[in-house]
């Protein structure tokens, strides 16, 4: 049975950058130890969902703090590290959310910026603009590693099934999407999202959020979640801080596709 | 406020023809006289859902008592009638899993063929080939009325999210599924496809299943279900033979729209 060991890290963001990058770090270290291979950061886990911070916390490859940490310690331990994701400023200074992802020789090996940026306007509910100070990436996210292709977008991506789909098309068979939902959208959509998302296209989908620090100002929905190929969810955080630690049995991809082969029977004669 | 009362009229299928037309008949006179003004039948509601019944039950347009019913039916009752489906036989012998759709005067104003063929072997559980007695349809099915523009898809076709998104982007903000899970995906995925699917596009999805019948050859889950634009379940049955009804208010589409504008968010420039 080929399988590999996966951590989530579902960590508390504070507004003080260091120590959100030494919890990251002491996380992943941790997540190391108990035997992961593949280890995950939240959505802008060096910096609040807040929009006055991004500018001041973004940094740029290959400075920067946040950015030399995961490629140290991705080596340091021999893990895949998908960087969940930090404020990126290009050389034209445009600011995005971007995920960093090293490889165990802690090598830069992919980089995903959030293709859709999240504007809601929920009555009485919440309210974010991140068009107001992101931009938008352009490019899907798929990476070979030696458990197979890899998938990273980041939280609202997830809501568009033409990228999930798309990405599956490109390899994929990980999909991983550090996320910070809220706590309108979290409790209506997170779980159906990632269960939809896993059993549309017969992947682990993995889930990554901030713990719910209920003194922010964008308050996460937390919940980090696996859901596996058929769809269950295999595991599953709830507010709190805590390391989510999961085998992925990664022949079972292979097994649902040949019960249930959607991938084959899609109709791309009609669409 | 905008809002058309519908129901899903769940019912027991049976071997004998005649007896599936008179149940639906009166299940839909009973919908109609609760003032449902769209109403909608199960997939195969005239014929098991095995395949060595679709040749012996199948009908051609306009013949059949079947497709006679639904449109006599209609028109006595001035409903939009969504025909659940039957086994269709068209001029060179093929077979289809067609749904008839009618309007309030009795016209057949639509007509969906199944587009994506159900063949599924889960070790153990279930086994089913439909491309072995049954021919795929090529066109996807969306209709204007009063209400809008309604489209329909039949059971396996909710499967593909590329069909209701394309649907969706034809203008339908109501879809109906008539379909029959089985006891092995009713289970796993049959309220996260609705739900999702719902909340991906931002409409209401009708699903409308047979009654369980625990001595058919094919045992269908059930458990008819509505969801609404935001993805929440507003109405659903159990296993038993039974009639659900629900106001869809249609504002709620627009306002759901208009709070997380998904269907504008699309970057189709990526994709």
């Amino acid at each position: 049975m080929s399988t590999v060991k996966v951590a989530i890290c579902q960590m508390i963001v504070t507004d003080n950058k260091m120590k959100n990058i030494v919890k990251a770090e002491e996380m992943i270290v941790k997540a190391s130890e108990k035997g992961a291979k593949l280890v995950v950061l939240p959505e802008m886990f060096n910096c609040p969902y807040d929009k006055k911070y991004f500018a001041e916390f973004a940094e740029s490859y290959p400075c920067g703090c946040t950015i030399k940490m995961l490629s140290k310690v991705s080596k340091e331990n021999k893990i895949y590290l998908i960087g969940g994701s930090i404020p990126e400023r290009d050389s034209e200074g445009r600011i995005y959310n971007s995920s960093f992802i090293f490889d165990s020789n802690g090598n830069l090996i992919g980089k995903h910026r959030k293709i859709h940026l999240f504007d809601i306007d929920i009555e009485g509910k919440i309210k974010f603009k991140e068009s107001d100070t992101l931009h938008g990436g352009n490019d899907i996210t798929v990476f070979n590693t030696e458990y197979g292709k890899i998938g990273v977008a980041i939280c609202y991506d997830i809501r568009f099934p033409e990228l999930i789909r798309l990405m599956v098309l490109n390899g994929a068979e990980i999909i991983v999407i550090p996320a910070a939902f809220n706590m309108t959208t979290g409790p209506a959509h997170w779980e159906t999202l990632f269960k939809c998302r896993a059993l549309d296209n017969q992947v682990y989908m993995l889930g990554c959020a901030p713990a719910r620090n209920v003194n922010a100002f964008y308050i996460s929905y937390g919940n980090s979640i696996i859901t596996d190929p058929w769809g269950c969810v295999i595991g599953r955080l709830g507010e709190e801080e805590g390391i989510l630690i999961q085998d992925l049995n990664l022949d079972r991809i292979k097994r649902v596709r040949a019960e249930l082969p959607l991938l084959k029977h899609r109709r791309t004669d009609v669409y």
